[in-house]
């Protein structure tokens, strides 16, 4: 690509501080990075891979100098969000996935400190090789996603430690002037509570962070739960879409009551069937969206229920009785069963053993729809989850995506906080079907209990990226959807950059004191320009 | 008071908004505010009375136009942490205890609104005439302390809400320029998640308002928690100083795994003895700090242990049995009791039955005992905890303070951060015991397992105000205890303003960050100068 002069500057001078083979603009390299789940990929102008704070340091003031703008990532896996793209083209990645190592762990008061670059899978396979009887919290967003990104996206999974940020710890923070802060108590030499304390003396910092474009993190104290005396998982189903809101209204006492401290993930048929096969071509004659009598039989023959949720119960073995006992009477009458380590071992040493006489199948698919997310209730990361973006692919020849990216799935994130109340599920269900089915989608949802008291409703649109067609239905069908939930007040919790403008499209005292940290702490826009905060100034 | 001329026409343009009679300048009433618990008293220039944010608006307004500084209280009853005390002599109070409306609740989802200068007994009140079934969570500050006040503080109470800041959700606040911010989703009008979802989209801003001078803080969002089904509080104590550390080794993990998920109270027998009896004067004949034999016997004669703690058990009636086994078992070999309503009911009937015929002391003195912290676990606001603050009292005819500062009560909290980890309790405790006793103190102390990790050891400096050695010798040892516990790695959570300089003492990026959002939001200072943030700034 044509450089401008100050890149080739900011190049030379990251060179001498990298190494040559840190730096990149190679068009393939580039190609790679400018790929998105989305239809709205950018192409940045060069990618650095630093391997240590001193490095991001210096890739700052460089980049402050020469007035060039930096978009960094954890892994870039950030699918359906924006994947590795900045919000516009240009920007230059800083990579962090050199720096990848784990810097602390204490199994008495259960922490890790990592530094940005490190994965799901690199901290699972770190926790179980010390032997440290801590589980960590996975999302589904697959084993090389990583856990800083999520975290300063504000992601979340399974556990008892499954609102990310809420389970950080201090911070550390490349400021765009190239110093470092670090947050909570981390600035007192040697405080004993920097790691278990968040709050630190002063104002809280933190809470600047997320989702936002005021520094580059560099390293985090992530909060990971010891392994209990006893767990359980427990699956349910409901027949009728109709039963969505009694579910929920009958799971979220438990829920207030603490009781239940795991998320609770109810995910609608769609999203379930998403995660084992692909859309049914043949079934529907090309069709879409699925008819509903196609709906209802993948519905019986994979036994799912129109809404089929779980959760995860830790404890001592009395605690998770009693627990199992308060969930057994909150669900009566709906189909649930509660799941634990001897009835999957049981059940995969069955399986294996029907396998061998050629037997099984019908058991060996229920374990693969139930052995992932009974993990993730334990914190074990896969990349199974990942599948469920493969759903509208056209062409059976192409496997599962690891990478959505590399079979061209599509994928765009919907996802509104709500109030856990049935009624207002119901509501935003009743919003949002008929605007996927009207552009041809199907409204795969999950309603996610992230807190005590609120959902996060995960929809997304799920498309064929090699059709443009397709393509174009899925930006008018974003479109619609957020210009109708906004101002219903169901707000997304998260959005990748095509949603930025949308957040922030009311003037507000919010956006404009954002703005103006934004000014103060980087005055240049050196940093991820256009990331949530309004990039121009409103006038005053 | 002689008044400059700003500060004259500043009053001037108040008394306009608020009328006179809410405007007030006259000695009298100035000496109230100007009065402390600690030796720093500082003198307002002045005390203004709004009712409503609009007049908040408009004082903040006025104070910008005339530069005449502000300092914003709720309710002033920040016992031993400044009370209504500005850092500065000169700053007018803003008084926010008339904007005392509850303006909202919800008992499905567990929260209320309130407006800044709401106290403990109000909410209390009001959460059971409108038989919501909520209980609130209470600090041992009084009937009519404040709620906003004590969580900008980060202050914490006693049941699974304990955590003051944690359980807030949407703050209102009047920015130095006038213009209000609403945090979390509260800018997006009709926004639904607005009281159960802290973190918004975009950066969180809540953390900013704790522990600060950015703004005034006028309405917020407070989780509450459901009446439980069941509830048990256990009391335990230990025998000798030295089990301290092994009682938190032996609780911490029932806390990590999320069993027990109310704070936990560890106080040690002088803790406890103070809030029933003042200093004995008399068994020592007058000799300070208490001689050991004499704190033998008291501990003795009132039967409680050298460490004796509380906690809360809430959940159904066979998760409160599965977790009272848990505690048992945690603590054998301890003395251990739960305590249930019916408990308490019980013994209330035998002491009243046992008074009728001029018996049954000892049961009154034990109910009079454990009631008040009993009834802070089901977060019950009383004037009880705060007769330890009367505790080096010489005078006896003055009756226990309700307002300690009606007394000459002296009161200086020194409340470090540390992991829940008893090596370090224990450490902390050899570290603060020989300087308490140095200076003539006893080394009241309440270690409090705030969250799952990490523990507040909460000290403090009681003494008489009458007497202006004691004074100094409080000074002296508030002197020491900073300068030795902040090198140690131990951080206060909270100081009054004699401490501000002290946090601030070592330069940090942190501490510039914030003086830097200070100059950008309040450019001109008039938002509690002096309060946390550093108020000169540090040359680049």
């Amino acid at each position: 690509m044509r450089m401008n002069e100050q890149l080739r500057q900011a190049i030379g001078a990251w060179s001498a501080v990298l190494g040559d083979e840190y730096v990149k603009t190679q068009d393939r390299l580039i190609d790679q990075y400018a790929r998105s789940t989305s239809p709205w990929g950018t192409r940045p102008a060069a990618v650095l891979f630093p391997v240590s704070t001193e490095q991001v340091q210096q890739i700052v003031k460089i980049a402050s100098e020469h007035l060039v703008p930096l978009y960094p990532i954890s892994r870039g896996r950030n699918w359906g969000y924006g994947d590795a793209c900045a919000p516009t083209d240009g920007q230059v990645i800083v990579d962090l996935g050199r720096m990848n190592r784990i810097l602390e762990h204490d199994s008495q008061l259960g922490y890790v400190v990592v530094e940005a670059g490190v994965t799901q899978k690199q901290l699972h396979d770190y926790l179980r090789q010390h032997k440290t009887s801590l589980w960590m919290d996975s999302t589904g967003a697959g084993l090389e996603a990583s856990l800083v990104g999520n975290t300063l996206d504000r992601g979340f999974g399974h556990t008892r430690c499954g609102d990310h940020y809420l389970n950080t710890c201090g911070m550390q923070v490349v400021l765009p002037d190239g110093s470092i802060l670090d947050t909570g108590f981390g600035h007192y030499s040697g405080a004993k509570a920097h790691r278990v304390y968040r709050y630190g003396v002063g104002p809280m910092l933190d809470g600047l962070f997320c989702q936002s474009n005021f520094g580059i993190v560099t390293r985090i104290g992530l909060w990971v739960m010891p392994r209990p005396e006893a767990f359980s998982a427990f699956f349910f189903a409901a027949p009728h879409d109709a039963d969505l809101a009694d579910l929920i209204d009958r799971l979220q006492p438990l829920r207030l009551q603490g009781l239940l401290q795991s998320t609770i993930h109810i995910g609608n048929d769609l999203r379930v069937l998403s995660s084992r096969i692909r859309y049914p071509w043949g079934l529907t004659a090309g069709k879409t969206p699925l008819p509903d009598d196609v709906r209802q039989k993948l519905r019986r023959s994979y036994r799912i229920g129109a809404w089929n949720g779980l959760g995860g119960i830790y404890g001592t073995r009395a605690t998770v009785r009693a627990i199992q006992d308060a969930v057994r009477k909150a669900l009566r009458g709906y189909r649930l069963q509660f799941v634990g380590d001897p009835t999957i071992t049981m059940a995969q040493t069955a399986a294996w053993l029907l396998r061998r006489l050629g037997l099984g199948r019908r058991l060996t698919d229920l374990l693969g729809l139930l052995k992932p997310p009974y993990d993730l209730l334990k914190g074990i990361p896969s990349d199974d989850a990942l599948t469920g973006a493969g759903w509208r692919l056209r062409d059976p020849s192409k496997p599962q995506p690891l990478d959505p990216r590399d079979t061209n799935a599509g994928l765009i994130w919907v996802s509104p906080v709500l109030p856990s109340r049935g009624a207002l599920a119901r509501e935003l269900m009743d919003l949002v079907t008929p605007i996927y089915l009207k552009h041809g989608f199907d409204p795969l949802v999950t309603f996610t209990m992230i807190t005590e008291r609120a959902m996060i409703g995960v929809t997304n649109i799920a498309f064929d990226k090699t059709l443009p067609d397709e393509v174009a239905h899925a930006q008018a069908c974003y479109e619609e959807l957020i210009t109708t939930l906004i101002p219903a007040g169901y707000i997304p919790y998260r959005t990748g950059p095509q949603g930025y403008a949308k957040l922030s499209a009311q003037p507000s005292v919010f956006w404009d004191v954002t703005q103006q940290i934004k000014r103060l702490l980087d005055p240049k826009g050196i940093i991820s320009p256009g990331r949530y905060i309004p990039h121009q100034v409103r006038p005053q």
